[in-house]
């Protein structure tokens, strides 16, 4: 069987399980309070060119996005966010349960204009009734997005000027960076992500890790008591170590930046051969997720071969699916399935 | 100044100011348990022909609903809404406070079409990641809707049984019941309702009372503790007869069905004039709220002559605005705001 | 049957029922943005000698108390109190609702004593695990407290410094204020008041006013966006001027003062009837709510003869009540109910 | 450096770590929908004769109390727990942050006697306010208590019976459990607390884990859609196998009753050397916990050469600290320690 259904269906690079066997019985202090914790973040301060950053290492994705909206919005605040973007759709509701409305935009390829944010913000002003409605208080964006497409640096910056303008954060979910940064052509590097966001997040948990997300607050005066608010919402680690070591490793010798590269060559590849067959994509990603349309009665034949994800409904005899490569996927995997294609 | 921006501009009928007056110095046990809010609660039970109901007086309509929806869902579900809905727009995050997502469907005529609804519902279940997703847990319909259109019997019915073929209640927030009930050509009567809602609430503060909305859950059991939630949410009156006596006053008499008339008969006379004018109607509307689009430059003469809502850009040029009428509205003003027009 | 178990068993003082007759159908903008809020906010604001100050008008304590503090903390904060105090106890879990603890210090005569609160500060921040708690991020006073008793100037002054030193805000309950302003020998004032906290509201509800609380706050720059925080809450009063027009009268001729002293004298009346008969009082309380230790056996025989309120068991054969008088108890039902003991 | 300030400073056994590696690069479905959950589910039912058992793989501790608690209340409901409760005191409010107020009582021991919550939910019920005050909706136990102290069988079976009697759910939160179950003369087995609990979860971080709770239903429809729950409190991990691993090597040939046991035996040669060097304990624990009154300048004399939890002071001259052996510690630890004091 053939695994393309997601990017995390594997464990870690084999390095990290290393460094977490190397210190397996070398007693720390719990809650990230460690000197490995301390590194790690040290080196990703360094990588972001963000020296006075705070740096904090969460468990995953959900729980981060929650804790960092709550963090950043006053109660009677929503997060503008894409209508596909996964705070909207795929957290469960974990953004109302901290309170908050998550007000969605039209996405345009999966990502947000900063000219549509500016535009809501407008009329949201211009509204008489606007102090009986939920005040937009943030801004989420992911990159890579929900679609596997990307930002240019252009584009941050406006989204950054857009929200400066009404004072108010710029939020980036990074849950899969690493492939964003490994894409051809992009001009968005850590620096520019620090440089546009109030706050955001390095995913380690689909790029090379077991798990964890590292928090990365540009101005650490930005968020008070953040450690509390992580605490609060039951995503402190008690073992904050293992969070560090594995992103201390992550940011060694580039290794993050290494596994999104091979994720996305190999998705390159296996967009070069969708195309060369025929098939048609349904929206253009430089990253490591693609999305093809694909016949009922083909896709059908792939049953028990090739896992994938299903996306959505292209027409009554066409379907949308997800084919993602990750730091894990083997070469000759991508060659195996281009032959059944 | 002619005044048809709201209908909830002046205080109370005469009768409910009298009555208040009567009872001021009797003194009187807290929190609705006294006799009138009981007389009250069993002439709106015959109204309804809902002799199992229970009946609970809250000062104001977003308090309600908040309550409500709390008090019906679970943590991880959501209210299904028309986009244009109250609870989705116009409540501050009133519902998110209470840790609860707003799931809106496009609005017709700013209703909920029972096909949309049930589609929604097939789809969600449908959907394999529907358990990283909130569940649609109960239906919110406005009758009058926030664009003065109502439901006819038969959508209600449909509405009930697509929600009871999904274990789901309906709720129905009647802000503006009275103006629904008096319009011509509806089927849709308090026992329509009370047969097809699991909760609704009868509108007193925009029909004739100083403040106050009854709701009815027609199955008492359907929802336990409810006293307790409505003081958990702050929307517990300690002088509860001041609800109770005004709702007596409205359910004696059939007091609420003549306000309810007399608004929509001078609405209609507006209407008519309207028309009779050349206006265009933004929205075919049988109630009491009437939305007519205008010529920007007419617009502007009518400054310091008449008040009116603002609702929404049409064009460059026109405007959407609303003429209310209410129970306190004088003919001839509406005569006067015609030969103004 | 005379009624002594609370203070909000009868409408309203006779001049406000006036008043609410008299603007009944007079057209009036909604929410509070009407010119009699503004008049009795400005007679607020120099009855507070406050000249800065924000002045809203809400339904009632539950629902003021929790838009407060949830207006006050961040997420991780909770608010101190007195174990006996009504967000503590009596709220029916609306602060937590908001999704903040109420952090418990013990009651000395249902005081919170300033010593206390700095201690627990103290204590809390030299708790080597205290970033794993809820902060302390507010003081709630009642005044008069839930057992009569008051506070000194120089009391609330400890209290405001304390907070000052800790950085966090004072806030008091002022739902019996009237009847605490109006104590013999107190050296509390609205001014002092003012000076001390940095929230406080002015109860109506249960002196003189149908209903309606006014919140205070006298740096309006302490809470952004205050109106949409009620509002969200379900407080925000569709007709605000009904809650205008009856703190304005309250706020003309020092009626909010009279109607306390009223109360209050009758109170005394009743303390020392009591004690000329040999009972003993639980506390001494220069308010006007008296808590009395009853035997059993004489509680039994005033059945169907009195209203009083149930405090708690004193011991096997003793009980202590609570007789409370208003701005409404008639000098007569004094002396019936002395005559009765 | 010796190190007994906690059970959380080291990896995990050395079984996991190898089961973890020889894993690592098998692609698995994520959400915990894999064989190893399903086969670690499978060895936790049977190991507490609970066939019907839902069984969930959480991550920490604080998410786990919070998820469970927010699934078993409604919103006007709180939670019983001792008032040195992990729930009460060391979670920054999650329980809180729910919606859910935390009701105290005074610990005996570390422990709730089922006398006091009898008492507590009799009196609840006996006051004429109780709708006005939270309703006490579970029961919350640590087994091993945070006092390290054990509950016996028939003390489970008394608090499971007055939750019963008044139809509340009993939690049990095991983050230390196996420490429990090893205790010498205990007759607390996981199907006796399988027999008592509504709910209760098995602790992996302390005992022998990288990280990683267990929580178990035993009748699994007692709690509808936990897994949406799991979700929306960012406490479900995308690689669920990684717990479900865990927990199955660690209930594959007794690992965790053996791990518990290492522990137990080494906290009793501990003890037995204290107490025969003279120390006073604070508390009488069977379990890996030991709490010691020290005195403050021999205190001193450990510093750099021991770390140990500092847990609350004694007196002027005493402080209470804590020593904490846990599945990772040496035995020539412990005699080291010894010969230190």
């Amino acid at each position: 069987m053939l695994h393309f259904d997601s990017d995390y269906m594997e464990g870690a690079h084999a390095s990290i399980l290393a460094r977490l066997a190397e210190i397996n019985r070398i007693a720390m202090p719990g809650y990230g309070t460690d000197a490995i914790c301390r590194s790690a973040a040290d080196k990703i301060r360094a990588a972001c060119a963000a020296p006075n950053a705070a740096v904090s290492f969460l468990v995953g994705g959900t729980q981060t996005n929650a804790t960092v909206v709550d963090a950043l919005l006053r109660p009677y605040e929503g997060v503008l966010a894409a209508d596909t973007g996964h705070v909207a759709v795929h957290e469960a509701g974990a953004i109302e349960f901290g309170g908050h409305k998550v007000l969605t935009l039209p996405q345009e390829n999966g990502k947000l204009r900063a000219a549509a944010v500016r535009q809501y913000l407008e009329d949201f002003y211009a509204d008489a009734n606007h102090e009986h409605m939920v005040a937009p208080g943030m801004v989420y964006l992911s990159h890579p997005t929900e679609y596997g497409t990307l930002y240019t640096a252009a584009e941050l910056t406006q989204l950054h000027e857009t929200c400066q303008d009404y004072h108010i954060p710029l939020y980036l979910d990074g849950a899969r960076l690493g492939y964003g940064l490994a894409a051809a052509g992009t001009d968005v590097t850590l620096p520019v992500i620090a440089a546009c966001c109030d706050v955001f997040y390095i995913g380690g948990t689909k790029v090379g890790a077991l798990f964890g997300e590292a928090v990365v607050i540009p101005d650490r005066a930005r968020i008070a008591h953040f450690f509390t608010m992580v605490k609060q919402h039951g995503a402190l680690l008690a073992k904050g170590w293992l969070l560090g070591v594995q992103f201390d490793a992550l940011f060694t010798d580039a290794l993050y930046t290494k596994l999104g590269a091979h994720a996305v060559t190999l998705a390159m590849r296996l967009k070069q051969g969708l195309l060369e067959k025929g098939y048609r994509l349904a929206i253009d990603s430089p990253t490591n997720q693609q999305f093809v349309v694909m016949e009922n009665d083909r896709l059908r034949r792939l049953d028990g071969q090739v896992t994938y994800g299903v996306w959505e409904k292209a027409d009554e005899n066409h379907t949308v699916i997800r084919f993602a490569t990750s730091w894990a996927t083997e070469p000759h995997a991508v060659d195996a399935l281009l032959a059944l294609l």
